[in-house]
């Protein structure tokens, strides 16, 4: 208590990027941080548009719980919730439209650029992402695929690994937005070697758990069937596996897939590594429609995101949920702590 | 009443191999149809081996509830269960090892060859089947890759579908064994038109819906997103669905996998036709593991099958669930009965 202040006994510093203003970033924002709880066990800076984060909350009937301050390229915060206005952005308004649209694409991206920025210099201690368009970013000539693409070539590290975590269900994903006959040629064992290792770090690091164990699927009917039904297992899934094993990794596979999920087999694991996006995505999203958080594993920061896009069908018409936007800071806020814990500062390793 | 008893008025006669003897199929069979009220509805030939079910039924404790006759080419029966039994096959005797056996393999094959003669000659009205070893069958040179293969060449017809249903979800697959990456060698119009077709006579004919909305999965992540994430949703299932919809079928599609079995989604449609194993199958057993039953759709004839395999590990163990079992049989009887009420009979026709 009289010992001064480190940064790292205060309450974590999450910043959040609204995402498309046309989109359903904005609303599921204000209603996920409208929940006092959740304020609490934080501080937050919102990297967006102040009035397109009012127009929600009236229509939410949500009193304004933050304070806006013009964006200059440092947000200070001390508690509560901040919102960095980024109000200079020509035409970055709400007219009725939704859909893609250049100017909502670039300010998207301007929010997002400026998360990570704050999120390399540490800043902040986490970024949540709400979600974006990829057309509109492509309107607004963003040669970027996504967030995932983005955070990769901004933190100039290795390929990162896209993973989906939801209560107890965790997957990672050898590979995310590949065309499914076009992984053909991707298929290494690199590929298939990186989510076992990014994933049992994540879940050491951020979960504790001592010795994770791993589920690896295969990637064809029945795992190959020693080989009848295809050899990828044998030639890239099995040596990823040995090279996983020589690494200390507790690890199991190759999985027939279409077993793994059911719940007596799915309890033997604290995570999975799937071979492509529908492998791991379609038991996903039957298990947590719209809890499942979207973690970015391998970036040396916390990134998470809701599961869902910017659904511009329904945005504007105060229907959206704000449950994947809450879990999704719920689990940066834990991964976050997880990690000051992991690391404990110099005072407290010398006592 | 005083008409005279023509065939399609008596109860169905459901021919069921028994599978391999060292399996869990002769005890899932006879647990099955211990259940009096099943056995109410239908009369019943096993093709299959005295010995090996006397003895699961002990086990089980499970009074015999048929009789016994040799087999002789010429199953006769007018109500109950019988038991036309193969004991005059060589060495097809359990003998405490549970594995691929090449007696044992013989013998299911024979189950399955009998079967599906007295199928093709109308005896029987359906067939179960009870799951057969492929290893085994390979040991005794049969050279069919499984039932299914087998029941398509010697029906002597165009190519047959798989298909999966359980309760509400009802899945036909547009291809099956097929390692992933060599189904772009095969990925046609024609293969995915023709679950499509199958899947919506099956629904009007034996589920009696007038016009079934059927689903059709995309194969990329996102359904191919426009073309950027692979373009067989526009090369192929595109002009799949246009021949179907020029055929007046309702279908929907191409859907995104990961979205297509979230509830409210799946709810829309009768059925739904998955571009391959794994994306048909992950979802079916995660729902519905073990209720779920396996569907020969374009046959001409019903055949059903558990959706489990021979399982040696816990065969001979009194372990085995016949749900899987006893919903095929139950699917079986459902379907013979709807195809008898949907082709009525001359004297109905006249009334």
């Amino acid at each position: 208590m009289t010992s001064k202040p480190i940064r790292s006994n205060g309450k974590p510093l999450i910043g959040i990027s609204m995402g498309d203003p046309l989109g359903i970033g904005p609303e599921v924002v204000v209603k996920a941080l409208s929940n006092s709880e959740l304020r609490s066990q934080a501080r937050f800076v919102i990297f967006g548009l102040h009035d397109v984060l009012e127009i929600v909350a009236d229509q939410a009937e949500i009193n304004r719980f933050w304070w806006r301050e013009p964006y200059d390229g440092r947000p200070r915060i001390a508690s509560g919730v901040l919102v960095a206005d980024f109000d200079t952005l020509p035409q970055a308004r709400v007219n009725g439209k939704r859909g893609p649209d250049e100017a909502a694409g670039r300010a998207s991206f301007r929010f997002v650029e400026e998360g990570i920025t704050h999120l390399k210099s540490g800043v902040i201690d986490a970024l949540v992402t709400a979600p974006i368009s990829k057309a509109a970013w492509n309107l607004a000539r963003c040669k970027f695929r996504g967030h995932t693409e983005l955070l990769w070539r901004r933190f100039d590290c290795k390929p990162v690994t896209m993973a989906f975590f939801a209560d107890e269900l965790r997957i990672a994903l050898a590979s995310d937005h590949v065309p499914l006959f076009e992984l053909r040629n991707q298929f290494t064992i690199g590929l298939v070697h990186r989510p076992i290792d990014m994933l049992d770090r994540a879940l050491r690091e951020w979960y504790g758990i001592d010795k994770p164990h791993i589920g690896v699927l295969g990637l064809n009917p029945h795992a190959g069937e020693d080989g009848l039904l295809g050899d990828e297992e044998q030639r890239i899934i099995e040596p990823a596996l040995t090279l996983a094993r020589n690494a200390g990794i507790h690890v199991a596979g190759p999985l027939p897939p279409d077993t793994a999920f059911v719940p007596e087999i799915l309890a033997r694991y604290d995570g999975l590594v799937a071979m492509y996006h529908d492998q791991g995505l379609i038991p996903l999203k039957m298990k947590a429609f719209d809890r499942a958080v979207n973690v970015t594993l391998g970036l040396k920061a916390v990134r998470t995101s809701p599961d869902h896009g910017t659904a511009f069908d329904i945005a504007g018409k105060n229907l959206a949920g704000p449950d994947s936007m809450m879990e999704a800071i719920r689990l940066a806020i834990r991964f976050v702590k997880a990690k000051r814990d992991a690391r404990p500062s110099s005072a407290i390793v010398a006592r």
